[in-house]
């Protein structure tokens, strides 16, 4: 799977003079790694208007750097030695991963800017579609291997090994993220870390993870139920359910994304549970795993085409426990594709 | 194992007036966690010269927040929730940490100020450094494990899979950085991601791995040999070994940090190899994989007692291969101690 660097940095350079530079320092290691290929947690690259580019990193990925389709300098200060041949002024740097010691380090005449690369990379081509359906088919498939061998007296993290194993076992480059396992009264907390709480019969169990696949990341998260659920627990799962095939459903080239976290929000807010889902409904992923565009009730940008996307609501009941269903799918004329295919049926087990 | 947050922030508070602020705006992930005990990517903490303390946190996390030991806010933008409250002139902040883009939002009257909780953290406490030597064990228990295993037509992938899939089946959080297997002729690449090549007899494998435990990072190196190895691997084995052994000797309180990585480099560079030994000896470690104090020719501090330390030469040949050995020490008055405990004779698989 190759992608075509140099069509990206022509792009890139399209955007510079809407910006008012004429260059543009770029230093987030997933922007590196989108312009240049070059994947390092020490790295920088300089794009100009006319399309030409240089890199630096240190001699620990030197060698590698050099066999690019990039000049590539090493240091170990990578922003440095970049800053160094600037030509005269209007300079951007990407203000939201540059540190405030690099920015003074650097000295004037440096332009901040927003998310400009990020623009770019949220609409996704063939071969990046690709990469991330081989991640969501891995992360559908860890989760059927493991979700036969669910058990009481297995504990959170127990199960979360499960997954994170079996995701590499079949081929991913590694978690996309640390796995959440939420049994019982922890499935209230969204962002639970794995503990050696022991799933009990009654329990919902919520697990949220995802493969990365040459750099591209799937999430999904499902929540299952270890016998047969109480009333309580059904009509929860169903209302997220609900809520989940809204957001689905309203995801579409053109529209604002405060409208997709709408249309998901308010089937819980009319079921009397708003307060009981308080983060955003959902986030793009690619190189990253949140990455532009955010789904959430104060954001104002529209979808493109071919923008890959999470749909995550989720019911939380402080004490009791929650339900959260999430698929990443991606937007296209016609409506959307679904990447993660596991059943949303509730799953007893 | 628990931690008295309130005197790691009594302790910073009594740095404060040095650098002529009247509080310190946290936004590190590990500094947040090192002075309250909250592990979030979204967090950040005010703390005051007088030694209280003020905790920001998302929705995600303000349940864990409102248990510790500090007071807590809930806000989406942690750094401005804090600016919010910040009492007149002086504030500083993490200029390492914070991003130009928090730094413009919250406006003028910040002080950029260089590592001071890094300065903290560097020297380790009881209760951390149980958690560190559990970690080591962790690490060498599963290059123990899994050392059984490796053989001819192996993948790089695969051995990197068993390492981790062992560390965290042993109790690991996860591991504790992406590792690093290398055979052969990538042996000569010091940060080699792991591929499809399959490991041959005749070659040298290089591991560079850690388990997490508890937050806190181990890290070890060792390289094996598939079969007999032949005159040159056993030369280059036996003079990464003796500057090993060199810099863990020169390792104690007192001493500067470009002292103890020239009494490893001046070995490799008597032997003729000095360039090709282009990185730092070593790093702190603890509640990051890579912390103060580091070791390399131009660094000046001097080391303190109970510092947690890697010491990992290498030499590297390119298109042939190559050798690092990397232990995690902890500097003490009369000799480190040494954590990581694996063999350092060359296995010969």
């Amino acid at each position: 799977m190759t992608f075509d660097y140099a069509a990206r940095r022509e792009r890139l350079a399209g955007l510079l003079p809407a910006h008012e530079v004429q260059a543009l320092l770029v230093t987030s290691p997933e922007n590196v790694r989108y312009l240049t290929g070059l994947a390092s947690s020490n790295a920088a690259v300089l794009v100009r208007a006319d399309g030409s580019a240089l890199l630096a990193t240190d001699n620990r990925y030197i060698d590698v750097a050099r066999a690019l389709d990039v000049p590539a300098v090493e240091a170990a200060d990578v922003a440095g030695a970049l800053a160094g041949v600037l030509e005269g002024p209007g300079t951007g740097i990407e203000a939201a991963s540059m540190s405030v010691a690099t920015y003074r380090r650097l000295g004037e005449g440096l332009v901040p800017l927003g998310p400009v690369v990020e623009v770019l990379r949220a609409v996704k081509d063939d071969a990046e579609l690709a990469l991330l359906r081989t991640a969501c088919e891995l992360t559908d498939q860890a989760f059927a291997d493991v979700s036969q061998r669910i058990a009481p007296g297995m504990t959170e993290r127990d199960l979360a090994r499960l997954l994170d194993n079996r995701m590499t076992e079949l081929g991913a480059d590694k978690p996309a993220f640390d796995t959440i396992v939420a049994a019982g009264e922890n499935g209230a907390i969204p962002h639970h870390a794995p503990t050696g709480r022991e799933l009990r019969a009654g329990d919902l169990v919520t697990m949220d993870f995802g493969a990365r696949y040459h750099g591209y990341h799937a999430d999904m998260t499902r929540t299952v139920c270890l016998g047969p659920p109480a009333a309580w627990q059904r009509e929860l799962y169903d209302l997220v359910v609900a809520a989940q095939r809204a957001g689905r459903h309203a995801l579409a080239p053109g529209v604002p994304a405060g409208d997709v976290d709408a249309a998901a929000r308010s089937v819980i807010a009319e079921a009397g549970h708003g307060e009981h889902f308080r983060h955003g409904l959902g986030h793009g992923v690619g190189l990253q795993i949140h990455e532009e565009p955010f789904l959430g009730p104060s954001r104002t940008g529209r979808l493109e085409d071919r923008v890959p996307i999470t749909v995550e609501p989720g019911v939380y009941l402080p004490g009791r426990g929650g339900v959260r269903i999430e698929d990443t799918l991606v937007t296209r004329e016609g409506g959307p594709e679904l990447f993660t295919k596991t059943t949303k049926e509730l799953l007893v087990l």
